[in-house]
């Protein structure tokens, strides 16, 4: 086999079935991919299903704590199931630069394949294409993603209800922070890494204690700050969160002072936002601390009935301030 | 709004929600993506699903008989159909390249639009990268599909059988030629144009006629050879190919000729093949020609039960050879 991707392994014809069978099939083996068909079949099913994409454009691809093909197995797992969703069927999508070490593209196949064994989904379709060097920047990533919506959970961004507590899953800024440090070359990278992960076991606990949560959301592009505008804009509702309790790490912390960055706008790859009636935080946030991704899990704040559609924090001072959506663009292609 | 696209419109802020909320929630508009959660949600279903992925890369972005759009919904919807489904709900993922003119991006937009509504989808979910100039091509999509598997249909590459015939749907070459004219700036533009069509209602009037169809496949990178080898290599059979059957446009077969290239190699994005047992072949030609997509139809070849995993071309002058599986890469990114 090659040592680099050439424009002919994304023609369909023999180098792209070599490439295909060698680093796709035999790796991600499962019996819906080994068929080969356009279309794989997904068996009867009684359930809703939700439906979710996302593309991958992250760089580096490799960074401490994951890579693309991590990231790409994760986020889209993440989507499902904050979605209410047990995820379940994956397609993958690579858009492929022509020189790219074919070595990198099995290290990141790797990843898939541990990704999705943790995460318990299969990936069932794909489609490979291949661009000219200079046309592209590696590799780019697009997984899909379906799965069964759990009976009698109805969780939505416009079901949040005043009196809700604000929950967060853990520590935030992680993932961002990591890819800035990597990028820029700045010597953190021992101390911090990316919170990359699937969440569906977490959310499966959740559920399980609580069938009445009314929202959840991973806040990645954007960070806590503009998932929490997103849903207060999306329900209707206004939100007060208190700045003092939301976990920060503390390099992560110390890497945001020195950048002059608000750890709430920086980009998470394996924590969600969750909101439920405040008589259910106790047993909540108990399940989610007995989980390994949940460890760190607090709550942060609460839903108001006014303010609609505002986000207030309440700084450490005491005072309080407007807590707005992202304007611009902090740290381009984290994800 | 901006002329061009700016890297802050992907980064989940107030960009990414003007550029998301005006170009496509509010031309796509259906009431899963105006929830705008994380995942849509398809409610229960009693039927198998098929789901595919592809990604498109085609350069030109525009060319004559389509652009990036229009080829991102029927490729997509034609894996579902031929895979005898009846396609239902994509998903649409963007990478926008920074400087990207916003006219360029509404006018794909309009062409998916379209598209959707001639093969009557819905695009439920989506999602928006955007990399900075130099590191993508103006615009790569992937779409993905699920459709439910219509009743009593099993077709599969690896079903087709010996004393099947083999049929395709109209004239082969058309795409691939039209995008080597437009890129080579070959003065032919005129003459020729993509077949980019949804071919839904094309496979839902055979499979309403025919049933027992075994095998359907469309014909794009690497083209009909490609295509032929793929399936004689998946059901073990051989196939029996009359070059004199396969309906070919005449400036096509002008434009091949003078660029020494064979239409059996080149790209299709709105033709199918069709293997399916020979009894049927006059009720399953007639239903095809009477579809706009199918009225060039013919029946092209047959399957053997010798020469397995072969596909052997009977030329215009009485002799036979070996058509094998496309070697190279004719012609980077025709879809």
């Amino acid at each position: 086999m090659e040592e680099r991707i050439l424009m002919a392994h994304g023609s369909g014809g023999k180098l792209s079935h070599e490439l295909i069978t060698r680093c796709f099939v035999g790796k991600l083996d499962n019996p819906w991919l080994s068929r080969m068909d356009d279309a794989a079949v997904i068996n009867n099913t009684n359930h809703k299903l939700a439906f979710t994409t996302d593309s991958y454009v992250v760089t580096p691809l490799f960074f401490p704590g994951g890579d693309i093909g991590k990231l790409a197995v994760c986020g889209t797992v993440n989507d499902l199931a904050v979605s209410g969703a047990e995820p379940q069927y994956l397609s993958l999508a690579l858009i492929l630069e022509e020189g790219l070490p074919v070595a990198d593209l099995e290290r990141i196949i790797e990843s898939i394949r541990q990704a999705s064994l943790e995460a318990n989904v299969s990936i069932i379709t794909g489609d490979t294409k291949v661009v000219p060097h200079g046309k592209a920047d590696g590799i780019f990533i697009n997984t899909s993603g379906v799965g069964r919506i759990l009976p009698d959970v109805n969780v939505s961004g416009a079901n949040v209800k005043p009196g809700d507590v604000v929950i967060v899953s853990g520590s935030v800024g992680d993932h961002g922070m990591t890819i800035m440090a990597q990028r820029e070359g700045l010597r953190f990278e021992g101390d911090i890494a990316s919170d990359c992960a699937p969440l569906n076991g977490l959310v499966a606990n959740m559920l399980a204690v609580c069938p009445q949560i009314h929202c959840m959301r991973d806040p990645t592009r954007g960070g806590v700050a503009t998932t929490l505008n997103e849903i207060a804009a999306q329900s209707g509702v206004g939100m007060i969160i208190n700045d003092d309790a939301v976990p920060v790490r503390p390099p992560v912390r110390a890497l945001c002072e020195m950048l002059g960055l608000d750890p709430l706008y920086i980009a998470n790859e394996g924590k969600l936002l969750a909101f439920a009636p405040a008589e259910f935080a106790g047993q909540l946030l108990y399940a989610m601390r007995a989980h390994k991704y949940g460890c760190d899990a607090a709550v942060i704040g609460v839903v108001t009935a006014d303010n609609l559609g505002q986000v207030i924090l309440r700084t450490k001072l005491g005072t309080s301030r407007m807590l707005a959506m992202l304007a611009g663009d902090i740290l381009p292609r984290i994800c």
